[in-house]
């Protein structure tokens, strides 16, 4: 079975308990489950990382664009947290990392907030863009990527 | 059963025969097709509107506003086409349809194209946004749609 | 005896049940009783359209400017609505029709709400502007109006 | 009876002598029986004060919201002249007296002329604004200043 | 006989009465006139059409591109208006109708104007740009046009 | 017979050998062939000015304003090349010779290329303009010069 | 014994009745109450002066400028108010006291305020800036102020 | 004799004390000595105002333009310090003052300095502008102003 | 005992080898004798944490907010470093653990720096700032924070 | 005797017969005739360059600059016409000749002008900046020059 | 003998791999080659660090600056790959140890790509800076290094 | 021997004399002795010119690419002096040229210095950039010219 990995950024771990009137009450494991269920209803594996890293993130986008060559990887859901706004660097990974498809995620509706957090570096090289749809967003998200091929 | 309401903007009457290698070779008639399939797997009715006038838009988003109100409506999914960029008064409408859900479809990836199509009037008062999945976006946007309550 | 045009434009049919916080609880209704109430003691018949369509309030301006000019017409009391700040259209038509005196109303404080709300393309070309008063902003305009020659 | 404090900014003792073409040929003198014939029509007494000084507007702002809590002042019509682009110790004064309503008005359509008279930072915590109908500004200002609770 | 049609946006039905200063003493029919003394000359029927609401134009623009695939229809001849600088619409419109040439008009030269009328939406996407010959700008972009393969 | 000048700025000698998806393989020498023709069928005659150097083109202007005001020069066909986004000093030479009518020609449609080639300072000091034909538009704007007055 | 200035801008007179949920409940009365306690603390005079107008503020910044040369005043600690943000004249009146050390003091967070607040013209002359910490803000102050030399 | 008014704006008493570097060894003395040599020389009286408040300064641009259509002052040599950058009230005075000369002077380069000193309110409406050279400005601002009609 | 947290980011290791003329000769051990002796006086523990790496940062303002919640520690001391301009993920973990009292913290005074250094995302989260008294400012940032409730 | 070069750059040579309402009726010739008076009148000799092109004043700079450091110059009165607001050369042509005074001098107000007027390339490295006395700027400019050392 | 330390940042180990028509088809070992062998040629001895992760390139910096200090590193070649644009810390670190010369290499021209990429936080404090030639750059930036003293 | 073009912009014939802070203390013939003994090295012959004109520039940037195709001539190195920053007219030289390498090369380094000089119009037409090694700069330019195939 090929495998969907669920990238977490920056404050993600604290989901839960970070400011819940934005970002509801589910935990982090909340969206672990969900995304489990929702990757065995749709015939995947699933692999999680959240790091407050950006290395981390960098190196784990470079492996699963390998991987995706390599035909075990179908792509990355990714909630890049507050390096959305921030991160060329993560940019430049998934540019890199051509053919390999990215779906960003955002729990809360990033554009009725403040307006650094209206530009995405991730966007221009996303292959889908799900937001403000809470925790059920990764599972749209997933969906939405079990369609590309 | 409640409905959904399906709209769309300028020009996505063309679906299909504009500039295919931004959206796709499928028609407006294959989005309903789609939109139609989707709703029955869910268990709501749809209706579809696509319009070149900013006015009827508008209006139908007030309607629906009213119908949600009186518990026939569940919500929109709206590609608001160019609109998107220019039109407070859309913003508006569905502002003032406080509690109608509108969930926001773009075919293509509009933050990979010109710098005018990254911003949108609509994402801020909007319950939901779907980009850069094709025509599936607007089944990912239904799906959306039916768990909000 | 002469006319005055009070033209409505988008979503401002819902008044009174559009977000009140902002607009009130009047409605267009009430508008209407007032300002038929507030042309007879000024000494003045009174016409009224409302419109989500930006074509239709154009060609209005053009054929008040037209009834203005053979002196049936004494001016036009408009509350643009979200036009107020798109509609290079609608500053063109009431440039076009000079001579014709158009007073801009807004209901809310326009000015202590979303920037995109402070400009206004309809200022530069009215013949005076009312913020803020409510609905007896309505009122302060005909009298205004009712004094230009 | 309570008072309407009528304040004027910079320059504004000149009426009538500056620019006619922009300001009309009345003068402050006009303005003052202007405002003293509505007053007594509206049920009121009224107080004058212009200053091409900005310390004592903030002054009498002051003054002004006190009277106005013990109920002995109905609120203020200003017209603070150039001080309205560039004064937030003024904006500031108003916000302070919270409740105290502070109704802006100017002469001239300042959206009519340069760039700089576009942004007043009075207005957005004017609980009204008049603009562009002359000297008969201040009679509407009183009218809409006299129906605020 | 292949067709150019003559598409002109707000207002420009009030022409020869609008500010004769800017845009001349010529009336819509003169345009018309000249349009069709330029037509039978270049060997082209001719058709018109004037709106004052921006759908109208959108769907004569999609209409006019089928025809032009059907190889009766040579192009547009086309004067924006107010849309010029604000219809993303209709830039949507010409460029999903590739390869239907636009040529755009304007009979003042509006780079010699307020600052909002220098950008164009609708240039990107035009077969050709004529502006501030006055009526006869109209006849020189029929001839650019009938050059148009 | 008066004369038409056809005044050509920087690298349009390179005509025909540059960037040919651009400019097209027509060479400066076509344009003159074209003018010659165009002159000859208009009633005119035609003197060229190629000149890499901002200085020449300068003079040429002056030159050919005193010309025009003696009756012997119709105006000119202008295609600054580059220096239509730079050159003020051009700016001031056209404006310094009123009366003079200058016609602004570019052969590409410079808004549909780099930002920086969308302004001109030659635009609001030209009597027309027109972008975006190829070598035809020399043919076009000779054409609008001759019905200058 | 040396003397700190504590230098008050406009509607700080109004501080414990202005806005409470931004600038708390105390006084200024309360303020000089700490800063009498704080400076005896410190082994320092203190004088006070508020002012809503911007001449006696830069006429006792001069003035201090001169004590603190003849080695009688430590410095001056200076909540600006509003002319943090538009007073260049205060910014000049510290620069040129070259030496006398100046503390900006505010109550409440600026930079978590409007725009407009999030840029101070006293900041880039100021020998130490406190911000936030309510009116202990201005004990704060003196002690920094106490060690500069 | 008519009269000359040199008028200093704010921190300008401190001449000769303030940052030498930037503005010279000499003091505002020395400045009025040079000014009534200086008119003395042209036959003029001369009266000076200096002001760190921005009230006496408008009153006294008043006052001179009254004198001034009365015949008996030739005009104002203003040094308007920091006021430059940031009073539209010392703006609309001046342009108040129609026919009255005003010579704008700077001691300094303003333009070899901070950003926030390019630009000048004064300036638009100035009939001559002197800056940089030290105080032989105010002489050399006198000249220019005693040819002024 | 509380615990106070002294949280330095990138570069500060150097304190004191690093540019002394903006930064003094003081060292980051300096920094904590004098954290230490102010925490003892304060009657605070304390705890340092410096790191040139984003994650550890956040990882600390992480642990730091349960532990507060926890009641072991009153709040942070905070000099982000060059990450004060730059990171919205500081910003977000901040006020993720609302609450949690976080003083920002600057050596030198970074408005009179470069204007990059003008915007701090720190800031709008920060419970205190205290900028520009050299190592001091730690002592006084504690002082601080030992009052914040 | 030292000399003073008067330099001016594009367009001057048409002075009279430019827009004459801006620069008034002298000529050139005028100017010159002025700056020999003035010259003999202060004990210099006086040499012209007048010249549309960038380069020649370029060369002219630099030689005045090796005159002068050789004594023979005293320095130079410059009129850049339009290059002042383009010319990075000629800027940097000044600030290369180290030592050498240039004297800027614009005939009519440029800041009552075009935006892109307001800004000069020169003035930052010029020795005085004189603005708006007609041709007499020449006159003072050359009395400013006589006394820098 | 001295060491020179190449230094490349995220992304840049895919070199090769990652978007050859950008970055060639050269892997990171084929630079590390052509380093191995620069270094021979002109004396050093080299090392290597590729990191995604910003924290590990400060911490670098930090060690060759004290190396250099100590006539053991001669200095720096850094490509620094995404970080150009967003790292102010690493902008520090390098400002930080002064004297230590530090190489800024760009394998593609960035200022032909995204607007994002023509700013750098590197090239301020960057000793030299080599855009462009392709991994030859790396060679040409140890040469320029070599001559720095 | 193919050649290779050293083209210097304006003021560069004044290098060694102008600014030696930043230009260094090198004459404009010590760069040219550096360049031929480093095309004597590489194999080539080279040519020089240096003017502060703009048009020889271009003229010889034609040159030089015809001479390229007709295989004589190896590519530019080009310093551009002041024009970086203005010319559009060398830029599109260069681009038309296409296949001719220039490398653009500056002394200094400009994003050490003022903002307007952080912009090239060269760069994004560039075969390679060089900045900041003094005059041994045009060494590697020529080096990295000579491995352009």
């Amino acid at each position: 079975m090929k495998k969907i990995i669920v990238l977490n950024g920056p404050n993600l771990n604290l989901l839960g308990t970070r400011e819940p009137e934005k970002y509801g009450s589910s935990t982090l494991a909340d969206v672990e489950t969900l995304c489990i269920d929702t990757a065995k209803r749709l015939g995947f594996d699933v692999e999680f990382l959240q790091s407050n890293h950006e290395g981390p993130l960098i190196d784990k986008i470079q492996e699963a664009g390998l991987a995706h060559r390599a035909g075990t990887v179908q792509g990355i859901v990714f909630n890049p947290g507050a390096y959305t706004h921030t991160s060329v660097a993560l940019h430049d990974a998934i540019a890199a990392m051509s053919g390999l498809p990215v779906i960003e995620v955002h729990i809360s509706n990033v554009h009725a907030r403040e307006a650094f957090r209206h530009h995405s570096y991730i966007s221009p090289v996303a292959a889908g863009i799900v937001i403000g749809f809470g925790i059920q967003g990764y599972a749209l998200a997933m969906e939405g990527l079990a369609q590309k091929s």
